[in-house]
């Protein structure tokens, strides 16, 4: 059902397979996730795609962890089925348990309420938080 | 601006002045933010919000810092100008230095944009994220 | 700061003033709002936009005070800082009470919250719930 | 597919029973959704997310179907599946009819539409509505 | 599962009718799409969204492919799953390669990053930008 | 009021300079926007974003006004202020013109609420859409 299906790592170009095998290199996996094999139909966009997720979720201020559970967040706010399922199975791969992960949505379901209080209340922002 | 206008704590009710103190002693500060004074008109949306901010945003099994940064990301992803000045300001007291705060949306920014290539791409859920 | 700017009803056309003409009429009032005035800039915009919220907006199976309700419900939602303020103050003159806001905005952040409980949570719909 | 799975009725504590017994004893109902189930594995998120819908979806200044009616707009507006589906079942129980659904979704397309327009042509908040 | 189901060609109306035939004869098609179908059960907001639609999409400064294109790109913004499908469709009919379907993709994702970039980091807006 | 500043040019250290030369040699432009100076204090992010807006918005299967037009539809489908101001300009820039605008942004009115209605009425996607 992707727009323009699926390249599998048997029948990817070297470009692509250049790519697949640094994912699963990085990831320290043997397969490849639906969302690449999608995108790498315009090898631009899947090399460029995965060097900046590389370069962003590996461990620096953050740990990998908290940058794969700040991802669920964004994905289950932005209501992206695909991301919010291969999102958490990162997450817990990366060490994340149940009760970290029922604290994570409690966080985002009471962000995404107080997100629209403070817009519906039309409230001005504090001048101590303009500096 | 804001709709009802702001409950100071020299004019609250004693409920209101409650929730006000339990904020100020929670929070370990001497002043009320505008979102409080704005839904405090509503003495039950007032009581209700911060009991339940405060019973999710104590550590747990994430700490503090980490559920204030979430917060960020959530606001930064529905573009909440209240909320991303707010709960900024409280990150930073939570312990988020700047690297932290440019690798929060860092990730923020790759997750709004997978997040529309997985569905733009009508990327399927693959199998074994599906357990 | 508008785009285009603003078409004032003096500067107007006649095709312009028979659409400004007919929102005074139809609401009662002696003034133009600065998004009518921005969009009248395209004069099909402006009718085609016009027409539908007069269609839309009259009262109905559903009464206009319950309608504009809704539109700042939807504007909450989004985050709409114009549509907000404009339909709030388009609401009260249907006869929104601050009571009624109140309840309003408390039901609008709990359906933002638990929107995403639902999507992050990963819950599947209920079979009754398919007929 | 529930990422924690459900925790049905028999195999629930008796913390999580007792909401379960309020659900359906204020809804008057003998079945529990699939949302409360899901989220049930974390009893705290269970009983302050009930025990916050049961606050706010009481009849008040405004009525159970006014109120159920806004949160299938806020829901189809946020494009949440789950909830379009379950808020939509609760509506018509609340007394909901098809023309009612019709208008309502007339209302929700036509503010997500006049929203963009708002933003996108950039216009500024009258000076009126800004009190 | 559509909420009232679908109403067939050989079901209608005349009025639901009239518009079938119109968007058969205007698209160059045999088919109803799912969605006219669904809100058919309100003749006036079959009628109206027709209509608008049949006057926006249509080629005028910008022609037909770009307009479809800018649809698919909303819709991928909003994961609204029936219209990525239906418009990526339209899209192809009207031109769209897979090259500027990858195109179109990376500007979408791009600009979903970088508005909360811009919203996170609470960029003022440049001087020069406000004229 | 960004949250970290603004790094001017005089004060840029070589890493960032060297963006902001290749920035404003690509844009043919002699100033640098406040959204770079904004992210500029994380050279890593001005990096890895810029490279990745010159790579995506350059001329190609799509040309360059077409790619900021579909920026402009994304950035107020999400509300983006900043976003729409400087891309709004940068359309213009490329050659769009007040009609170019104003289809535009019909487009994106009406796709921001057919997307809803789609959602709204649960309409499934049509078989001939899965391929």
């Amino acid at each position: 059902m992707a727009t323009l299906g699926f390249i599998e790592y048997q029948d990817a170009n070297p470009d692509v397979r250049a790519v697949y095998d640094d994912i699963m290199a990085t990831r320290k996996t043997d397969r490849i996730n639906n969302f690449w094999k999608a995108i790498a139909h315009d090898p631009a966009t899947l090399r460029r795609t995965w060097e900046s997720v590389k370069q962003i979720m590996g461990a620096g201020a953050l740990d990998s962890l908290t940058k794969e559970m700040i991802y669920v967040a964004v994905s289950a706010s932005n209501q992206c089925g695909y991301c919010i399922a291969s999102h958490t199975a990162a997450a817990r791969k990366a060490g994340m348990t149940d009760s970290m992960f029922a604290e994570l949505m409690a966080v985002v379901g009471m962000a995404n309420e107080t997100n629209r209080l403070a817009s519906g209340y039309q409230v001005e922002i504090d001048e101590q938080f303009k500096t």
